[in-house]
């Protein structure tokens, strides 16, 4: 595989999906051509066993090319990574029947051959918190019937099947299962998203009311969402970090290439703004690296967690601040639409805001370096 | 005239000429009916007869509606502005011919009754250099013809008429003079114009190739643009100040709204930057007001250069910074397109990189403060 | 009186004051022969009868040449103008006996005559807050016993008398009254200021055991403090902030000749640097300036307070973050000690944390914009 | 060696030493009985052996304890590294006798045995600059006389020997050698230290006339400085870096320290300011050790350089930027002399102020990024 190419390619395409807000069909198919859909898979099931160290490094790269392609294929790498990270164990301990493993190595597989894989987590009243989600499910006589709404399902509408959190609709306390619900006709997109950035992520609302076979369930037991919980969200937040250090790396790249052609490239605030830049892009970036590595040698421990919202900031903030600088060094003629300048100031503003936002990690950092235990108050 | 209403008015259509990119033809309507567009037309004439103060209230107000709409009514105003303040003598000193003064009362009669004018200075090679125009003219029988292309020209295909900057085709050195072309089959709009904010200005390109009567030569002397240059330039850097603030402010009310509502402007961090971005908007108000108190009572001086400059930095960078952080207090949801804050943080970023730019202005300040004098190496 | 020359001779001073942290005697010597200690009082008592607006242009100007001493110097103008522009119905109102006025007056015409006064207000358990005040009183025959300790005097062991919040020892309820102490036996010095800038207002801590007449209580009756209160630290707020905008001048002062001498001024950073720092202090002065207008003509309003928490807020932020920058753009030779920039580096940080600090600001204000009134929940 | 247990006892002294402005005497001789002068020398000789980046791991804790016991024995570190890592054919090439080597292993044997070196290289005129060197030698019958003055010697009155950038008074062009110079009477030390942070460097200024011995030329052969100037200022940009994280950590813990103590912890404005601090440090702490491991690895490279340029310009910033902040959120009780917080103010400013200064760096970094070669145009 030639990453570096795939790359440029989906550089070259960015503009055009971004301005179209539509899903990027091209750069899927060399994705999935190129075996990345299966990136999270073991090698048992056909696919490459990376570890999340080895995610990041992918990710990074396609965020450099275009942002919300690698967007979308983050929710993918969180669905598969945190299947095939999960310990055997761990499930086990959890309760749930040994069916489960047939089950998950049936969606890996799938990957690895293509499949591609939503998140429909979040809701409009719950935002991302597990907790409040109104989407209900109810057992019928071969598996269950969910219904409900969801909305920020990056790549709806083109997934082949969608992660979904559901509560039991017959329980009066709040438990949470996770569905592995199959693209088809109960499943249907409500085009909302027509957004400021990373507009090619069709971030779309989804209706549900679908019925689903038993082994949709994932983890093969009710109630244990909070065992992806634990996993997931710390996926979720520690991977789009990677793809905004992506975006940051393409506004130096980009904003080199403009300032150069323009010939302004020796005037002396150009330089402080790009020199300045290029620190805190190759900081935010170590950071992330640093953060991939805790996640893949100690998940879940405090300390991973404290470099996991480190990464999350700095990679959202940093991605920011270079775009609007480095616009500010191009000029107006770089605010034109179609100039992947003008696409990076929106995009870029668009990680910082995404949970955990970063007035929330600092808020988390803060309270961890005054000896506080955020993991203790914090929940999903 | 209701000048509150009317701003909510336009307030209330300025999402939809965004999304369109398109003249505000309706916002033109009610400010042609409140008789703003005679804003700064003697009241002998039949206008206002607004001092530079006066135009400043106004233009924070209009921008804090829909910064587009005033913007391309920057424009107008300052064509209007610049042609009602300079004094006569200093328009004979200059060796205008009587018949200037008819001439010029004709053209801001007119307004007075409504006709709008647009700026059609910058050329994509030249950018907003003067003495760089390509724009040419020559000598005809009864007037001239003039020949050439204008790029960021707010309002094009709207305006009754276009300031136009040019060169005589058949001198040597660079003698550049004003024109004002009347809108008519020789002038083309080019629509080029499709950028990341204020994009309902419908700053087109312009092709020309007209033929003009003698007193569409503005003075009524060649080689007068360095009259209007002294008072125009300085008229648009400090009137384009006046406009960001107004759309500073627009951030600040959007905002308020957007997180009362979402019941988050309880929130310790959502306060703290709702408190710095009042503080910076007051401030920058503060400093816009007083340079356009400078331009009123002392025009051209090195004091109120300096004021003038201020107020564009200033203004600029503060309307960026407050929807770079209050969009990061009201969150995802705020950017979803047709929401205000999306357009603002779009708008807003487009104050710095009007020339001259925030990093020119502070470089013109350091000399200054450092003793320099700016205002001999710096050129229009 | 020569304004600019008394303060370039205290900014010749300032070094001296600042690395022997001792009284600027001179200074002050200087003030009382300008009649600036009788600035506040009204001319029938042979003062200047200032306004707020008044006062505020000289303690920028002050401020520009020491500013310790020009916080001394507003801890003196703060009492003098808080009693003199307390208007007398208001005073009536709250039930003072006519005594009052005579012996306000008397407070009055000895400042006109080279009195000067401090504030002791704070505590090191109560911090500024007047209703957790420890310092007590109780009646004796003749007039009042006052005991306890104080923090953060400015001018102790120089002033001849200090004002002084205590409780009532015998109230359940936090009964708070002002007294206006004579300096004397019963009040003692312990010198304790030592500290990283502002060294030379001396603020040490004053521990009183002392015996005070019947008029020593000021506005006559019991519990006025509230009175004060309201007027007060109002006062002191945004009078601080005067002084600030004077020190964030002289880092511009300072720096440019520094810079000059050195022939630094030409590097485009350091342009840079002195162009932007020079927009900030401008704008903090029209801040500061306009909080002034608004305390003179509209004392105590809600939009008022909110142009005293801008004030506050710009002035302290701005003067530390020019002196942070500029002492940057000088360079190491600018951090020897006896350096005008390396003592303001160490001034200048102080404003913010005076309070209600800058963070506290910023929440008032977030609050306000966001349809709260900081007023009823903030008390002093 | 229990380094931490080392560096709480010099952090137990820093105020002291600070206050006194006097050489860290007991630290010192802490650093010689844990072994740490003979750090960077080889095993063969007595020494630890280190690498650069097994210094930047020490001299980051070094500096958490004690900022100007970090900054002396780093010169120290400098010195002893740059010999003792120049490889020995590159010795050869340029020409050096074969006596060099048993002269390099005796200074590296001595400072194993505790001697400590000091650099005198920056003069008054010439700044860092080395081309610019008055400081001249000329050749005696038995060696060299050496004669001039240098400033910001840190260590000055209590180092061994000298580390002397001289120039030869017989040549025309800038040939410029090193000598160490061992301390005695032609060796006296001028008390100019008296600055703002880092006070206990001492880095006085240093007059010169002295004669020593042929051996001690550096390398054996005159003009060679070039040699060493290669490595030398590299390795002191990178080495002052990690003192600087150092300093930046220790905000953080008497941050955190003084926050709890004084039950402010819970404040969202502190946590908030914490947390982003901590992100701060984190990411500098990355940077520098990376630029480590890229001087270790791959000393010289352009690749390296830039890493080293990033090391400085965020270490220096961020030290000074979490010390202004964490002030801030820690209060007026934090900047009383003694407190740690008030010495960390100071002492963190330093950074961003030595050779190459952050707006340098920015300026390098930047001309990288946009295709120049800043190694071309930039000497030492």
């Amino acid at each position: 595989m030639d990453l570096p190419a795939l790359v440029d390619r989906m550089s070259g395409r960015a503009s055009k999906y971004d301005a179209a807000g539509e899903f990027p069909e091209e750069d899927f198919a060399d994705l999935r051509d190129a075996g990345l859909l299966g990136l999270m898979v073991p090698p048992r099931l056909g696919g490459t066993g990376a570890s999340f160290a080895d995610y990041t490094d992918v990710a990074v790269q396609l965020g450099s090319g275009a942002g919300a392609t690698a967007l979308i294929f983050n929710m993918h790498a969180s669905v598969t990574g945190a299947l095939a990270h999960t310990p055997d164990e761990l499930v086990r301990q959890f309760g749930a029947p040994e069916s489960f493993f047939a089950s998950r190595d049936r969606v890996l597989a799938a990957a690895a051959e293509g499949a591609l894989y939503a998140v429909a987590m979040s809701e409009r009243e719950a935002g991302s918190r597990l907790s409040k989600v109104r989407t209900a499910y109810e057992r019928t006589g071969s598996g269950f019937r969910i219904t409900g709404a969801k909305t920020f399902v990056s790549g709806a509408g083109h997934a082949d099947a969608y992660l979904v959190a559901a509560r039991d609709a017959t329980s009066g306390e709040p438990r949470i299962s996770y569905f592995l619900v199959p693209a088809g006709p109960g499943v249907r997109v409500r085009p909302t998203w027509d957004s400021l950035g990373m507009r090619a992520t069709t971030s779309h609302d989804l209706d549900l009311d679908v019925e689903v076979d038993e082994d949709a369930l994932v983890g093969g037991i009710e109630g244990a969402a909070l065992l992806l919980a634990q996993v997931m969200p710390q996926w979720l937040v520690a991977s789009y970090a990677a793809v905004y250090v992506g975006v940051a790396r393409s506004v130096l790249r980009h904003g080199a290439a403009h300032l150069t052609e323009r010939g302004l490239h020796t005037l002396p605030m150009v330089r402080a703004r790009m020199g300045r830049a290029d620190v805190q892009v190759a900081a935010a970036e170590l950071v992330v690296r640093r953060a991939a590595r805790q996640v893949t040698d100690d998940p879940g421990s405090p300390e991973t967690n404290r470099w996991v919202w480190r990464a999350k900031l700095i990679a959202g903030d940093t991605a920011a601040e270079v775009a609007f600088s480095v616009l500010e060094a191009a000029g107006a003629s770089a605010t034109r639409r179609g100039h992947p300048l003008e696409r990076l100031y929106r995009d870029a503003r668009c990680g910082a805001l995404q949970p955990a936002t970063s007035d929330v990690c600092a808020d988390w950092l803060g309270a961890a370096a005054l000896g506080d235990n955020p993991d203790e108050v914090t929940r999903w």
